[in-house]
């Protein structure tokens, strides 16, 4: 960790990412829906990254750290639960190197068919973080440069640029609210919000299954030996060393959700907004929900994280069985 | 049907229908996905009326009808599959009066929810167009104004104004690809078209499971004896006799697509554009996956028609099963 600044974070490395990302990413657009302010008795603007390239906010992590390889570097390395492998694998593609993705073997079907789209090489590990940090390293071991998938400067203010439009794009929020796996999206919005220097508080939504961070924040110091279980298959990582020490300085609070919660929400933002959005995505919304009166009357900004829900799984529940084995190509 | 015109259709109407629904409907937007472009070898152009207000074009046609109501009327009555019996609840609301809605029992449970939401009378009827027409007509009998979901040219008109829009939204189409259930959407279409006096190819999508327009415009007279039976639930509807004319004499093609096919078009439309269409939107897709040399090169303008899919059944595909059955509320 011998990159970590000694007092204060380099805030201006997020204008910066902006720029560098200008024109290569969406900048995506923001949508509301009257109905789920209703609901909710509070004013919501959504920051649609599941319409992001590759259906996730990790292509601007991914974009910001490919752009700043070193020339003499020929094929990049990660771990994904499939966000990140696949934007890794586009962002490297644009630029002629390889990627190589580890993936746990539990992984949503769609995730895995788009890092395979995206021209990644899979390599599938077993479904926790030991596996995933291993393989990894023998990976780096043969020569590949690593992209960690959020504990990793490059990504993170790469990340911090979705939070950035997001408050150039909507005036005097009050409060925006993440979703937190490992953290890369969670300390990037943090950055943005100093660097902004408005005061909005910044709300971490965390799977109950998957509470590494809400812990790690509690003890004030990095909790990694959970399992994480839980239907949000996009924040099942585990909380990174750089991204600790931002959420442990500038996180406001973590909000818990339970599958269930999360599935709820899931729904409502499916029926109003008629968004795709993952499971994952979802719980920001399950946190309102769940904590309204922390809310109330607040305008508030939301961050979709990603789309890549699955698709053969949806299409099973909505299709009647007898349908369910026609093969038609 | 003494209100047919005897030889050419009130084209201008096209125009004043968009004038009296300014303001009143969303100016849905257009989409487009490089994938699927890539995908089909021509220019797709998806005019977003999932993103329309009750989720449907059928808010289009429901508000033209009630704007140009008689004082006198204080309810008003229909049948519909969903996206039109919550449209007219929905526009009926706006002005302040009754609406109740003939469904069939199979209707899915979203749309059920969606007409109680918007404070619609919902009387259930059997799965099949007889059972529909006999207990509107009841409705009809104790006074109340039938707005029927498709054969009444307000009804037409008001369809007619996505397809107009769409036309001004994007130059230089050659194809227009629509849904056709009962064909207020598609006889709109060609209206529109022919009072934009551009020369574009109107074509219609059916699902082969309720190919009543596929079979009328083959044997060039109305067939209403059928049996529809297909996942597309927002196509059900028999061809109307206003819809049949207008389609008989303007509609280039229709191409009919089975369910499985219906199924892997909705599958890439999710994939691709994480927009969460129903499977009666996806018809236009699989017409294009079924029949690529219709449409190579071209620019096509689709109209994706409802986003009002069944929101419980996919959650119940996408969530493990140990989550089902949870209760959180």
């Amino acid at each position: 960790m011998s990159d970590f600044p000694n007092s204060e974070f380099d805030l201006a490395e997020v204008e910066l990412s902006q720029q560098r990302l200008h024109g290569k990413v969406h900048r995506t657009e923001i949508i509301t829906s009257t109905s789920l302010n209703q609901q909710f008795g509070c004013e919501l603007f959504f920051k649609c990254e599941h319409l992001q390239k590759t259906g996730a906010f990790k292509y601007r992590g991914a974009t910001n750290a490919v752009l700043q390889l070193d020339s003499s570097i020929t094929g990049v390395a990660t771990h994904s639960s499939g966000n990140h492998g696949a934007a890794l694998a586009a962002a490297a593609a644009d630029r002629g190197l390889a990627a190589h993705i580890v993936m746990p073997e539990n992984s949503v079907q769609t995730k895995v068919d788009a890092v395979k789209a995206y021209g990644g090489v899979i390599h599938f590990c077993e479904p926790n973080q030991q596996s995933r940090e291993q393989l990894l390293q023998q990976l780096i071991e043969q020569g590949l440069h690593k992209v960690h998938p959020y504990d990793d400067w490059r990504i993170i203010f790469g990340q911090s640029t979705a939070t950035a439009e997001l408050l150039e794009d909507v005036d005097g929020l009050d409060i925006v609210v993440v979703p937190v796996g490992g953290g890369g999206l969670t300390s990037g919005a943090c950055l943005a919000v100093q660097a902004s220097k408005q005061d909005i508080a910044v709300i971490a939504a965390e799977p109950a299954g998957a509470n590494d961070s809400y812990l790690s924040l509690l003890q004030s110091k990095r909790i990694t030996d959970i399992q994480p279980d839980t239907i949000a298959d996009g924040l099942r990582a585990i909380i990174g060393a750089r991204n600790f020490v931002i959420m442990n300085r500038y996180l406001d609070r973590i909000i818990l959700v339970d599958d269930a919660e999360i599935r709820d929400a899931l729904g409502l933002v499916w029926q109003y907004t008629k968004q795709l959005i993952e499971p994952s995505s979802a719980t920001v919304v399950a946190a309102i929900a769940k904590h309204p009166e922390v809310f109330a009357g607040k305008r508030i900004g939301l961050i979709l994280s990603g789309g890549n829900a699955d698709i053969k799984r949806l299409l099973a529940g909505l299709i009647p069985q007898t349908l369910a084995g026609v093969k038609t190509q």
